[in-house]
C-alpha cells in the first residue's frame, strides 16, 4: 500500500511515497525556492537521481500540482493514477495541546492547525498550505496530519510549565511543547529494538542532532522531557539557534543594541549557535575542519555543544532515575562518531549499565506507518 | 581580631561584627527601608535583640554613621572606639572577569565597581555607596571586597559562554558570572569537613536554595559550573525569579502585552517563580500550607522547584561525572527537609555513592575570614 509523505518548510516541499509493507521508497524528492527566481525540483526514482531542474513555483499549491504531475508521469513517475495512493501524511510543526497522535483530516483539524500557527509562524501556515492544495489535488485521498508537539504531550505538567506567572500559561499557552517528536519515537522505537526489549520496559534518552538539535528523556515509550521548549529555540546548541540562555540576555541585548522583537529573534534563532560561537559555519563539517586548523572559535564552539548534550543526559538521567539507552541521531548524531565517543567515555564511571546507541533516523517513514496505520483504523505504530 | 562585614542591598544595610578568632559574633544588625519613610534598625548585641526602632536613614551614608555610632554606643555597643575594627569586609555582588578573589579597596578597584554596575544595576551601586561610607568614617581600617562572581570565575570557557555571537561576549562581556559564590564556596568546605576529606580531592554539588537559589558544580574546591548566569535570573526556580525558560518566551511575551524591556524585567525577576506559578506566595512555608489545603498551583509551584533541582543535580553529575556529595543550604535548604528527602530518594539508584547533606551557609563569616586573610597577608582560606 502507496502512502505519501509531505513535509512543508516556508520555501520547500519534501514528498515521499512509501511502500508501507517493504518500507522502501519508489520516489522521493524536494521543491526548493517555492515563490523565488529559480525554484527547482530533485526528483529520485528508485533511489536514481533525476537531473535537478528549474521549474516555475510560484507557491505551496503549485508544488503539489508538480509532485502529483510527476508521480504519474510515464518515465519519471511510479503510479498510474493519483487514486493509487491510499493517503497522505503531512508533517505539521506544532498542533498545541490539541493533538496527541496522528488525526485525521478534517474541518476542525484544519482550523485547529491555523490557530497553532501564531505559536510557529514560519512552520504551520505552509504545511496548511501543503494540506489544503493535497485536499484539491488528491480529493479522494485521506489526508493525516502528523504533528511534531504530539509524541511530547504526556510531559508531566510539573516538566512543560515554565516559572512565569501561571495566567501567562492560561492566556497564551506558553509552555513547554517540544519538537522532532516523530524523530525522537522512531529513534526511541529503534532504540528498543537494538537493545532487544519492549519499549515499555526501558528507559531511553534520545538526541536528535541535525541543524536543530533536540534531547528526551522517553520512560517505557513515552516522552517525559524534552530540551526544545515553547519554540525550538530552547535546549541545546544548534546550527544557528542559541539554545538555552539567560533570559535576562534576551532583553540587555535589546537594549544595548536597540533591537525590535524581529531583530532579537532573527539573531538567537539565525545566527546564535555552532555559526555565532565560531564565526566558520553552522555545519558541523567545517567546524571539525577549523578545529584541525587550530581555531580556536571553532574548538569552543564544539565543546560547548558536546558539554551541553553531556548536561542534559546528566539532567534526564536524574529525570528518569535508571537509563537502559542513550542513543545519538540525524546528522551530525549519525555521521560524527567522536561526539558520542567522548560523551560514552566521559560517563561511563556515572552510568555504568547505559548503552550508547546510534540509531538512523526516519521521521518519513513513521509517518507514512502511522498515516497507514490511521486510515486502516489500525492502533499507531508502537 | 574583630572584622566588621557590610552586606549593602539597594534600600538596607547589614553589619555584623565578626570576632575570628572564636567565629562568635558579638553585634550584627541591619538597617532597613533606607530612603524611605519608617527607615528602622534592628540591632541584635551578643545575640539578644533590642527592641526595633524607628530613625531617619536618608542614604546608604547615613545608615554606616549609625552603625558606626551603635558599635561604639556605650550600652547598646561593644567597641570603644572604631579603631578597634581591623578590617572591614564589603559583599560586592559582581566582580566581572577581573576579580577572582578578595581584593583590598584601593581607587582602581572603585573604578571597576563602579563599571560593573551595568551588569548589576541593583547590585553594585549600593555596595559602592558602602564602600565610600566606610573610607570616610573609618578611614584608618582596611577595606576588602569580596564578590559574589569571584568564586565562579574558575568556569572553564565552554560553560560560561553562551551560544549567542561571540561578538556579544566581546562587546558587552555577556556570559555566565554566576552568583552566591561565598555561600557556595563556604557550603563546599563545610561539606569536606563533614565527609572527613580534603576538599581538593573531593567534588561537590552545593544547593543554595533561598529566596534567590542557585546551584554549583564544584571539583576539588573550585567552582566548574553554576546555574545562575549573566545575571541572576538563570536557572532554578526562585520566589520571584522564573529561571531557565526558552528565551522565545521573553520576546514572545513583550510582543502580546507591548511590554518594554523593563516590565519583562521586572515580570521575571519579581512576579515569576514560587509566587507566579502558586499565586499564593514567595515563601515555601507559605506554599507548603497551601499545599496542604489542596492547592493545585501551590502543588505545581513546588513540583517544578524540586524537579529543577533534580535535573541540575543530574546535569552537575555529569558534569563532574563522580560526585561525593549534595549539600543543600540557606533558607528553604536548611528548613524544609522533604526537599532534600524527596531527591535523595529518587536519585539514590543513579548516584548510591553520593551523600546527601544539609549543611548551614555562613556568607559573613566567610567574608570576615577572606578579609582577616587578606589584611594579614596570609593566604585567603580555603
Amino acid at each position: 500500500m502507496l502512502i505519501l509523505v509531505i513535509n512543508c518548510g516556508s520555501s520547500s516541499v519534501k514528498y515521499n511515497l512509501f511502500d508501507v509493507e517493504s518500507e522502501k521508497s519508489p520516489c522521493k524528492g524536494v521543491i526548493e525556492r517555492i515563490g523565488q527566481k529559480g525554484a527547482s525540483l530533485d526528483h529520485k526514482k528508485n533511489g536514481a537521481s533525476l537531473q535537478k531542474e528549474q521549474l516555475s513555483c510560484r507557491n505551496h499549491y503549485e508544488a503539489i500540482e508538480i509532485i502529483a504531475n510527476i508521480l504519474i508521469h510515464p518515465e519519471k513517475g511510479v503510479l498510474s493514477s493519483l487514486l493509487d495512493v491510499a493517503g497522505i501524511g503531512h508533517r505539521v510543526v506544532h498542533g498545541g495541546e490539541e493533538f496527541k497522535a496522528a488525526t485525521l483530516v478534517k474541518e476542525d483539524v484544519i482550523n485547529h492547525i491555523e490557530k497553532f500557527s501564531e505559536l510557529a509562524p514560519l512552520h504551520n501556515p505552509p504545511s496548511l498550505a501543503g494540506i489544503k492544495g493535497c485536499l484539491k489535488i488528491f480529493p479522494d485521498v485521506k489526508q493525516v496530519a502528523i504533528f511534531d508537539t504530539a509524541f511530547h504531550q504526556t510531559m508531566p505538567e510539573y516538566a512543560y510549565c515554565y516559572g512565569i506567572p501561571y495566567e501567562f500559561y492560561k492566556k497564551y499557552a506558553i509552555r513547554r511543547y517540544g519538537f522532532h517528536g516523530t524523530s525522537h519515537r522512531y529513534i526511541s522505537i529503534k532504540a528498543a529494538e537494538l537493545l532487544k526489549k519492549p519499549i515499555a520496559e526501558v528507559n531511553l534518552i534520545t538526541v536528535h542532532l541535525g541543524n536543530g538539535c533536540s534531547i528526551s528523556a522517553i520512560e517505557g515509550g513515552k516522552s517525559v522531557d524534552t530540551s526544545m521548549g515553547f519554540t525550538p529555540l530552547e535546549g541545546l546548541l544548534m546550527g544557528t539557534r542559541a539554545g538555552d540562555i539567560d533570559p535576562a540576555v534576551v532583553f540587555f541585548l535589546m537594549k544595548k543594541e536597540n533591537f525590535t522583537v524581529e531583530q532579537i529573534d532573527d539573531v538567537l534563532n539565525k545566527k546564535s549557535g555552532l555559526l555565532g560561537v565560531s564565526g566558520v559555519s553552522n555545519d558541523m563539517r567545517d567546524l571539525l575542519d577549523a578545529i584541525k586548523e587550530g581555531n580556536h572559535r571553532a574548538r569552543l564552539a564544539y565543546d560547548i555543544f558536546v558539554y551541553r548534550i553531556k548536561k542534559y543526559i546528566g539532567a534526564y538521567s536524574a529525570v528518569l532515575g535508571r537509563v537502559n539507552a542513550v542513543a545519538f541521531s540525524a546528522g551530525i548524531g549519525e555521521n560524527v562518531p567522536e561526539i558520542k565517543e567522548e560523551i560514552e567515555k566521559h560517563l561511563k564511571e556515572m552510568l555504568p549499565n547505559t548503552k550508547f546507541l546510534t540509531v538512523k533516523t526516519n521521521e518519513e517513514l513513521l509517518i507514512a506507518k502511522d498515516t497507514y496505520a490511521l486510515i486502516n483504523t489500525i492502533p499507531a505504530c508502537k
